[in-house]
């Protein structure tokens, strides 16, 4: 089975689909787990495909360095590996080249860095990000591109879109090469990954409308908008995210890279958006906040050592079933793993939850009536906030 | 429904009975995971639930001083405060008090002491160590007792055995008042939970035979051989279980505290012992010390780095149905927290395993061929020993 996109349904710029990979299905809009080194944190498999998570992202810098892209095509890929049988994307490695690296220089050839880990120095090509990827057989491969932080002026946003272009098409050359079972000794151990574009361009919406027509002009089997959810403020991000997928094919999915809050996905899907990962609800649930249909609580808070009230009484997560407030906080005080595995089942839990809610409204064409009535909940005063 | 003890068959010395208790039935020989503080580390109930756990260990010690004993008590007690629906054993504090806390003064009252977590004074007489084990509502509450390290001089193992002989008189007498619905003001969340004894004397002998008679004597509804697996040798204590065990009373719960070595299991039931706790699986888990059925692994080892093999072909726990030993290498180095689930849920099932099939070997009164054929898989060369 290889890739492709379809669009059932849509309610204004929000859409209903489904994209088709070689290890199944995923519904969209889609919430994409971050399982950054193999292995979603504080999750394991099963948990997550209890919770209807059809998805999940491996990143490509983490996994490059440890345990190695090579050893993971020799086990047959990262599905493989990992032992987890649904789709994966993969992102390039470009991100945490440039926010997590030890050091790093970034050249026309590609990004020159260091290991966080040991200090050793790789090159991260454009070439070598869809070879890398090729090896660990994701569904869906990322170009390699380069992130600028906010604020950043224009000439410099400009040039490093006009770079990122360049990498985009060296990069969808590899890939053709590839696929054309060329010379380069490189085990593609997913003959079916497809590859996404991505349209750089920062808060400038001529930039960003340059880099769309440009990258749909090379031609990817989906699209992402990166360099978002850097700083900027909401509303900008809004902004950008609308104007550019207006410039998006619509016959193929559209990815906001690394976003965001619940209110965000939904603002995001209500201007055209398929596809979503983030961090927020693992890292988040690990630290102790956690995300309910009454605003976002913070479960260190002494208030809630005598809570008997499950975190959310309208979920229907196994943390939400089983226990209360008290004990969740109990387990967090005392440093308990256990705390770390429940919460982050509850977020993840939230988030897959209100994917499923956002599909199911667009499939009533009801989808701007949800949208008012979640953001109203959620802008209600948390409790904690 | 109160506590009944059911012996079912011998084999030799081995056992195979029933613990009834308000929360459900336990088979024994059995094994119960330690949930220090309200949890078995890195394991949701649901986990412990599939995995055949029937009963788990609180430590009164950790659960007094967080989240406290009246807070869970306020809570109905520790099932309905940590959702666990299955029995629970609590111990009585004193083990983690000459263990864990800060300083200790030992006199006749009980034992005053410093919390290792804020440095607050206590004092653990034996009276207050039923006292909140009554607010924690376990199923199985124990005396407290003293426990002194190896070696110890006879004579202060004598001093110290007579000590807690008398705090054991003190501990049922506490009991017996509670029962009784006596004055002290004591919200008791579970009226059926039953008073285990505990016999010491260290590695002498004698000692262990005085104990045993008088606190016999004294009767309790089990009982408990305490102050082993503290670092004397293995055969010295497998002696003192022997010699011990064969004063108590048929007709009653044995439960050797603390032990041990899925060796030292099958060891123990070999010379009458029906109850277990260890937090060695637990531990050894989140170290990556793994137990398989061809000794023990220590995933931490290079030569998994590209082992497809499951940890234990002959496990049917979900981590070996699931995942590679590369796979839970590299989860280990990369310092995921989900090694420390994984592992934990192999090793428990591991143990468990190994109680159902001496259940089993001695139901068909093989239980001497099947202790012969466990030691010498036991002790086959481990691959990484």
């Amino acid at each position: 089975m290889s890739f492709a996109f379809t669009l059932h349904e849509t309610d204004g710029p929000a859409r209903l689909g489904e994209i088709r990979t070689p290890h199944g299905l995923v519904h969209t809009p889609a919430f994409m787990p971050v399982g950054t080194q193999g292995a979603v944190k504080a999750m394991r498999h099963v948990d997550l495909e209890a919770i209807g998570a059809e998805i999940i992202l491996g990143n490509t810098y983490h996994l490059f360095l440890r345990p190695g892209d090579e050893l993971i095509a020799r086990r047959g890929g990262l599905h493989a590996f990992i032992g987890w049988t649904r789709p994966i994307l993969t992102d390039s490695g470009g991100y945490q080249v440039f926010s997590l690296a030890a050091r790093r220089d970034v050249t026309e050839a590609g990004a020159r860095f260091r290991s966080h880990l040991d200090g050793t120095q790789h090159l991260l090509t454009p070439e070598r990000a869809v070879d890398i990827q090729a090896r660990l057989g994701s569904d869906i491969a990322m170009v390699l591109d380069e992130c600028l932080g906010y604020p950043a002026a224009r000439d410099a946003v400009a040039e490093s879109m006009q770079r990122s272009l360049r990498w985009a098409g060296r990069c969808r050359e590899r890939m053709r090469e590839l696929r054309a079972g060329g010379s380069h000794r490189i085990p593609v151990t997913n003959p079916g990954q497809a590859q996404f574009g991505i349209v750089q361009g920062g808060v400038f919406e001529d930039l960003r409308h340059e880099s769309a027509a440009a990258t749909v002009a090379i031609g990817f089997e989906g699209y992402a908008i990166g360099g978002l959810s850097v700083g900027e403020p909401t509303g900008v991000m809004y902004d950008i995210v609308e104007t550019t997928a207006r410039r998006l094919p619509e016959r193929q999915p559209r990815y906001l890279m690394g976003t965001g809050t619940p209110e965000d996905l939904v603002e995001c899907v209500a201007r055209g958006i398929d596809m979503f990962d983030c961090v927020m609800p693992t890292r988040n649930a690990r630290n102790g906040q956690l995300f309910t249909s009454e605003g976002r609580i913070n479960i260190k808070n002494a208030r809630y050592a005598e809570d008997d009230r499950p975190l959310d009484a309208r979920c229907a997560c196994y943390t939400c079933r089983t226990h209360s407030r008290a004990y969740l906080r109990h387990l967090y005080m005392a440093g308990e793993m256990t705390a770390g595995a429940l919460n982050t089942l509850h977020n993840l839990s939230f988030y897959l939850d209100t994917m499923r809610k956002i599909r199911e409204a667009i499939s009533l064409r009801a989808f701007e009536k949800f949208r008012q009535e979640f953001l109203r909940s959620a802008s209600r005063l948390s409790p904690d906030s």
